[in-house]
């Protein structure tokens, strides 16, 4: 699944975030950033015994937590590096908010998709400013394209979550949050790469080491599940969720974190996400992606875990296709 | 399309509600309701050239503002009157909101619903403990069914906008409003009956005189806009529009406010309902009922009203069938 990258990778020196590179991550995005609300349920806290808070990414700038790393890096860089620009791969959020990052700071953004990507994702991706480069779809001319590209024209290359500055990035929103919610028994978000688990993670662990962090999972997408049981990395083989943002691997600059710091991950099926995430649109009356659903799912699966807690829940992302919503007929 | 109403209604007296009652009303709720968040979109202000302020009461307890009118209703009662109960002819988010409110009384709750009604509508009443009592589709029948609960019962009549008590619960909105949004220039609701257009227009002309209250209103209903063009009531023959919070006519009580304080009614057409309200899930991520998208749309069709104001737009409910939006094929 995840084969040799481009040798400019931030994980080649395995530079491990640390909590000050976190809060000074803090005051690089926020001008840039929304702090986003945090929403209450009564109808969720029948439902679970606990009392649960919801920190709604979803209303993110660009549609996802993805915005905090994203705009970290781009904004870490020094002049000389940012006028060469930044570069990705990625068809989700981390496209749409490298991109509006590097429109924030007047910087190009490179991102490379397959040619068969939606294409109102990429010209969600265009409207950012971003420019797109295709491929054809395999993880070899995906890291070819992404070489040369990198290769003539110098551009960063920012991972979507296997990269400090992503990590710490991300790390703020969990900062956001025990601020804004107070003391909370457990965390959860779902877990793709792992890169807001991460963050999550590592701010808990500085600011409220009591504070037990979960990651939620699709059932068919499983690795992560699989490799905190194992005590080492275990690749998904072609994962098929409706989770599409939780598709992906951990890598080591991830996996340092989850397996460290994560007190558990938690699975939910393809009917319990897509039940979690109608329940919230219907009840909360947000619109959030399925990952985002996920770490609910998984919530409500370990009823006796949460019961009586005072629970963080991270609603990652609200980025979806109105026209195919799951519990469609056909979609 | 409205004929005469049972003879309990408020509007026998026609006591018209004052800013005290407002107050009054806004310590009776505080307890029952949200204050909701107001959130704001770089999109929408981009589009329009104003600083929009969403005012979010899909958010609201029973998924719409009208929490705060029938909240408002049940908790004036006294002790002899509450025991008897409540009643009210309503099919939508009126009916929700006045059986949550007596259920957090602990009192009866009545519903005439014409048997005709959508069973997802009787289900979610119930739902909350109301009782309802259904009749056949005319008004006849509703009236006469509603009468005869009420000869019976004792129980006391709320009518869905047409009621002081109700008004003045519906002007907490505005008062919050303002109390978070600071300074607005103009503020836009849609409207129906004019129950909310009531109570934001008393509370603006107290507390912020200098901001313009705006009604949003459906071509296709478009009584309020007639209504105030003819200085009088005019009538719906029977209205056929998305946002069927707003099929029905302006009443004397509400009337009163549209014609002494509303600075304009102005118009949206289905398609641009529609494109509003979908336009909402897709940026802002939250979900709102077609209702709602009418101010917004509104306000897009009037663009040099509101250019470089600052704008205080309601959201008024988000009480939609997920398995028919508007927009998917054959809904």
């Amino acid at each position: 699944m995840t084969p040799a990258e481009p040798s400019t990778r931030a994980e080649d020196t395995m530079y491990i975030p640390s909590f000050d590179d976190v809060c000074a991550a803090h005051e690089r995005v926020a001008p840039w950033i929304h702090r986003t609300p945090v929403l209450t349920s009564s109808t969720f806290d029948r439902m679970t015994g606990a009392e649960l808070l919801f920190k709604c990414e979803n209303f993110q700038k660009a549609g996802a937590f993805k915005a905090r790393g994203a705009t970290n890096a781009v904004f870490s860089l020094d002049e000389n590096e940012a006028e060469r620009g930044v570069a990705t791969h990625s068809s989700g959020n981390h496209a749409l908010s490298l991109s509006r990052a590097a429109q924030c700071r007047g910087i190009p953004c490179t991102v490379v998709m397959p040619h068969t990507a939606p294409q109102a994702k990429m010209d969600a991706v265009r409207g950012y400013g971003g420019e797109i480069v295709t491929c054809e779809p395999s993880l070899e001319a995906r890291e070819r394209t992404l070489n040369s590209i990198i290769a003539e024209s110098g551009a960063n290359f920012v991972h979507p979550y296997n990269d400090h500055r992503v990590i710490a990035g991300q790390g703020t929103c969990a900062r956001e949050f025990l601020d804004q919610a107070g003391p909370l028994d457990a965390l959860i978000a779902p877990i793709g790469g792992g890169g807001m688990i991460s963050g999550s993670s590592l701010t808990c662990a500085n600011v409220s080491p009591s504070t037990r962090v979960y990651a939620g999972e699709p059932t068919q997408a499983d690795d992560a599940w699989r490799s905190f049981r194992a005590g080492e990395i275990i690749e998904d083989d072609a994962p098929d969720t409706i989770a599409d943002g939780l598709r992906v691997s951990l890598r080591p600059l991830t996996w340092h974190f989850v397996s460290n710091y994560v007190s558990d991950v938690l699975l939910a099926t393809e009917d319990e996400i897509v039940d979690a995430m109608r329940l919230v649109w219907q009840r909360m009356k947000i619109v959030i992606e399925p990952s985002s659903a996920v770490a609910l799912a998984a919530l409500f699966n370990n009823p006796d875990l949460f019961a009586g807690k005072r629970v963080g829940v991270i609603v990652t992302g609200g980025n979806v296709d109105l026209d195919k919503l799951p519990w469609m007929r056909g979609a």
